[in-house]
């Protein structure tokens, strides 16, 4: 290890990105980033609204700048120190390695449509403002401080092959029942029932059961088959839910994690 | 202990406000205030019926004014007693402390508007009627008799991590799918989707799947989008639900609490 | 025991009633008697579609009269061999007490209505039309044969208490959330938010995510409190429903009652 | 074993389409067919849409014939090869005993539909285009593929009287309260509720908690059995999926199978 002034910065750094050694300076660079992200996030939905996207429209602008050359200079200094990390040594093909990773992908994604709008790159307005909604991305740089995301992710891949069972299941089951829907209401609302794809969008919202009421049968055999499809869509839809509940469950009995202590139902008491 | 009367009778009193010390009497004023607390609720309720709240006002001011009367007379008794019990001695700090506990101050919460309004505070008509309100407050006193709310929140309490990893993946869904579905349909439905934050109404709407109807996708895309949210929205949204009910079963199993006698499913006959 | 016709006619009639004695003939009478139940009901159902009832009316007439005649003999022999088990023994209060069992009751309100149309008893007609709907009741009569239903009253009983938290927290969430959405909206929408019983239709399809659509708050701040509820509505509302299940799960579990047998997960074979 | 050519092409023919004995290229015929079914429920979803059907119609055309010719071939072959089979003997018995097993009659309802169109059938255009959509039942071929299918029909194999229960209870339940409905909103809206059977269909919409919001109660006693009807459907209409999802846990655990590795619900790795 380097022990000239550069070198230690560097390795400093290194540390200070690491949960493990990052000490209290590190843990109040990553409070830092996340507050900055969330503040991001709210600020590009604050935005949207013209009262406000109008009036305060330099602040804005000011914001997104400051946010810009803060997470750049996080990127960069990621990038430079990495090389302290046995696993990525190299100057070159190390820290390559080391970029190539997901979370710092998704880095790179959250600064880089900001270089491309002022660095030349004249686009459409369209494409222009398309480009704002991946500043939402940033959102996903939190996956890094977030140990419920993993868990999440965790369960996801433990449940894989229930939860993919029972989305081909409920897939099976929305293409049969739109499929038969628009050939019982096609030629009796030709709008609404225009092809089998416009019919998905009756079949999602009944078997969600979240039915707007946009779209529904008006004949009394759809009306039949519609019922029939709302009752399996209870039954299937709400697998995926109770496989992913399951998951949770089970993976707090096996990493010991009795979730904190046990409270009394009775009176609300810590029970010993 | 003093033998007074004036003692005595203050002893006697926190006894019967006292589950375990109260009696068959300081029972029976449970269930009175109980009834009463139920019973304003539906004042309140009833109030607001245009024919009955004309019709009725007096009776309705009476009622009022004979709960305050009563919820006033418990409240000073309780804080008058307080310094029966070992915790509360010294007759200014004791009750002070007591009267800071959070269901002292529901009690107080309870009765305070009514002595605002009439106490020379002349506020606006809006802030009157919003008085009215925090009458339903009255409600919360219920906390005090009823173990179901505690045992409800000691299950939150309990699984408080899981939940707020569940909450967490639910309002990260909710602010995407919101504000892609409003880059897709603020074009085209400029009123229902006119910034961000209105987008979470339908958002909301769709991720619960109480689908209202008022604000739904028109364009194929807004339509594919907002298929994809309804069917994430079932996965996601039911965890919250799916955890309190593992708590509620893990409570039981733990507390040796077996639920009572357990029935045969075939003849519905209790099982020895 | 009797010896004489009577009496052996009598006993016989008794044991074919009792599921354990019955035998063949009894089998065979239990399902005639589901079987004109399952076609009673069917009959109340079409008789109101204008063009079946019209078109079908001397049949439906002739129907109605041969179901009276013959739950009426059932009812009257299940009375009059009743004397043959010890339990209810004389031949007035044995008998009594015996027409006393809810099934029993049952039984009465099932042919009761018919013979108040017939005998004297000249209402309105809107007394009659609701007489027809009590029809609906000879449904009841199923409990007698189906042990699911039995099987569901049971879980239900042990499962009382905490049911009775989860619908109290339901209620509780239901007035509060109606009280306030009532004073948000009120001045908005005077007439779907006229009161806050009329504020409770919206709160209940809300709160159990039907979401008809017909009442929505329209005020920002309606819709923000409106968002609230409808997420703490998953959360609360779907209890029951979890619990019910896990009493489901719980019972078959106890009652060794392995649920015929396994199969397996990836050929569907039976596990042996 | 016949060792010459055609005995020997019929047993590697009979190989090929067992599991057990395919190998690599069995495995690759496997896969085609599974994604020719594909393409072609992709397509009967696509020729519904009216500027790719016109468009192109010939494509269409050709692509039914090219898979009608592969489906025939499929079939054909595996029923010439049956007799290979030591429990299909005999060229016809073994091969008629083969045909009937259900996965070869779906076999034969997927191409049946083709030949009847052009083998002189000629029926109405109403009756051909029903045929059209008998073509999705090539979907239904995939079961001989998806263990996830088989793992799905093995849950409801075995929790069958649950969900007997569970669905007998909800058609009680929604057969009383769209009875109780139409005599409540029959007079208000002739039309919504002109029938019990109509009525049916507020039920279903109501229980699911679909909630379209096309018919709904408009009368203040409507309303209040209506909020009733909903509040019960949460409890009743979500136990079916409970049952199936405790089937689906169950079923894992009896297997043997726990769902692969675990992974730490802290850092996303997997456990040891």
């Amino acid at each position: 290890m380097s022990t000239r002034p550069y070198g230690r910065l560097r390795r400093q750094t290194n540390e200070l990105f690491n949960p493990k050694t990052g000490g209290r300076i590190g843990h109040y660079i990553d409070w830092f980033i996340m507050s900055l992200i969330a503040a991001n996030v709210a600020a590009v939905i604050l935005e949207t609204v013209d009262a406000l996207g109008t009036a305060y429209a330099d602040f804005f602008y000011w914001f997104e700048l400051f946010s810009v050359v803060v997470f750049s200079i996080e990127y960069i200094a990621r990038i430079w120190s990495a090389v302290d990390d046995s696993e990525y040594q190299g100057p070159i093909t190390g820290r390559l390695k080391f970029a190539s990773r997901p979370l710092l992908i998704i880095d790179l994604l959250a600064i880089l449509p900001f270089y491309l709008t002022i660095g030349g790159v004249q686009g459409e307005l369209r494409f222009l403002r398309a480009l704002r909604l991946v500043r939402l991305f940033r959102l996903l740089k939190l996956a890094r401080y977030s140990s419920a995301m993993q868990a999440f992710g965790a369960v996801i891949r433990q449940k894989k092959e229930k939860l993919v069972i029972a989305v081909f299941a409920n897939g099976l089951l929305l293409v049969i029942a739109s499929s038969v829907m628009y050939y019982i209401e096609h030629q009796h609302q030709p709008e609404a029932f225009s092809s089998i794809p416009a019919a998905f969008w009756w079949g999602v919202a009944t078997l969600t059961t979240v039915g707007y009421g946009d779209v529904h049968p008006i004949t009394p055999l759809g009306k039949f088959v519609g019922a029939i499809v709302a009752v399996l869509g209870i039954g299937l839809f709400a697998l995926p839910a109770s496989i992913l509940a399951s998951g949770f469950i089970e993976q707090a009995a096996a990493a010991g994690d009795d979730d904190g202590p046990t409270y009394c139902p009775h009176c609300g008491e810590k029970l010993e």
